[in-house]
């Protein structure tokens, strides 16, 4: 289990606006290219540590349903790095991931400030798309709190479909 | 077509902290039991007027994905309105509705300040569950931006499943 | 008072991944140019109905507090529609204003699905700042929930400071 | 520094809806009462790191406004628990605490997935009311991004002042 705030060098670079920023990223933060990329994923899941925040709870007492996704979404962006990739790198290379399809079993409320196991499982991967499950648990029981699963569409900067970035999906 | 944000009376009585309310709302809103609620519930299809905010946009500038659940739930608190009820008139009479599926295909991107219609449609109803789809569309081209789909079980202020409202599932 | 969510002619053009927009709005939406902005802001103060989601409450039954500012943004942003711009259409040409200050004081909670009058008043504008301030209030009672204050900065698309736009201070 | 996700053992117990709970945390966690409270709060200012998640940014490229009160919430609840406490027990034991002022300074933008220290200072402590300061700084370069300072009314499960409990404010 890798726990989710491990330290990385990340590249933030993104488009248009991150011009904005005044106090520019050091060179501790070089630009990598896709050149410099991954040869190949290799890892395939991973799992991260989720402690729900106090205003993701509702009024039910129980962690908002709509928040499960911005989990689901923090566990791709780790099993990527895990992977040797800031997704923030993809975007400054023009490769953008949008999710098209999401779905979301809740089996058991979660709650606020307990710590919980979110796995994520990169279970397929064609020229255009790649899909996720994930599991969601409670840390100690294991008792399972929500299944789901996405699909995510790889676009360019101008939100046409285009083909998946070489080290996720080579050619023979 | 109906706007979201016609003029109702509501009661907002909920649970717990609620007595924190300094300032009770005044017998305009009195409260309302169960034995008032309507007969029956007959409008199946509601549709509601939705405008992105800013902060509901990300850095690929459209609508985060995570945020279309969050209209849904919108969509069905009105639907249930025009049928002549307040969510929170039935959590005060110890019935709620928590989501156990949850189900969306992203067609095309929503955009900050734009006017779409959301179109919440009350499928199926049995004894311990609701399903409901989901329509989002732009306004005046009427593109089709996203659709979805969700269960509902029906549960006690203890989360234990009861029977559906008499008014959502007449017996026989 | 102004109800929030009136009809009117908007115009979503963004920067960047905008184009990523595969249906484009029509010519209903022209794009509007600088030259075509109003002359003047002359209103200075604007009042919509703010209606709280459920995922805005936390488990102590409550409006969260982060939320408020969330809505002092709706708030700004219809104030500037009421004076014929939207937001967007700054953005589009190059005029973009960040919070640089944020105050609230919080008098009394705000409930799940009550309907709030939220007042936005334009209280100060220089030549690179503007500074408003908000008045949260329950309908009915006419109760004081929260006050705000904020303060924003004109910056150009690097985010560097810009004078603040003719028609917001025109020059003598 | 400490991380903000380190291992603790807490106990979640709230009101209301957490019986909802089908299973309950086992005895894994025992419910601490107020005579087991630390007998005093001793650590004054605690430092988490903060990784902005990407539906924490707008379209403007960075992270939007209303998070940053979210994470100052992140670290209050960190600088408890190194004091010892889980904020989830006070509740618990009845003691709230609501933001009854806050105040935010934006210094530069914050981006996606950079990491980030805040410091939370526990700056004055009365018998009703307690106050913090925060400091939002780039890990690195330890660029100043945002300011801020909150005040926290203390309250019963009524929302009615009570008397900041013992270990806070211990009497003379």
């Amino acid at each position: 289990m890798v726990e989710c705030f491990n330290c990385w060098k990340i590249q933030i670079i993104g488009r248009g606006k991150k011009t904005m920023r005044v106090n520019p990223r050091t060179d501790e933060y070089p630009a990598r290219t896709l050149e410099n990329f991954p040869v190949c994923t290799k890892i395939a899941s991973q799992t991260i540590t989720i402690i729900p925040r106090y205003n993701e709870t509702d009024q039910a007492g129980v962690v908002h349903h709509t928040v499960y996704p911005v989990w689901f979404e923090m566990g791709r962006t780790e099993l990527l790095r895990v992977n040797g990739l800031a997704y923030s790198e993809l975007e400054k290379n023009g490769i953008y991931f949008v999710v098209v399809e999401l779905a979301v079993k809740y089996r058991r409320p979660a709650f606020y400030d307990e710590k919980l196991d979110l796995e994520t499982i990169c279970s397929r991967i064609t020229s255009a798309r790649v899909e996720h499950s994930y599991c969601l648990k409670r840390q100690g029981t294991g008792v399972l709190l929500a299944e789901g699963s996405s699909i995510l569409a790889c676009v360019d900067s101008s939100g046409r479909p285009r083909r998946m970035p070489e080290f996720m999906y080579p050619e023979k």
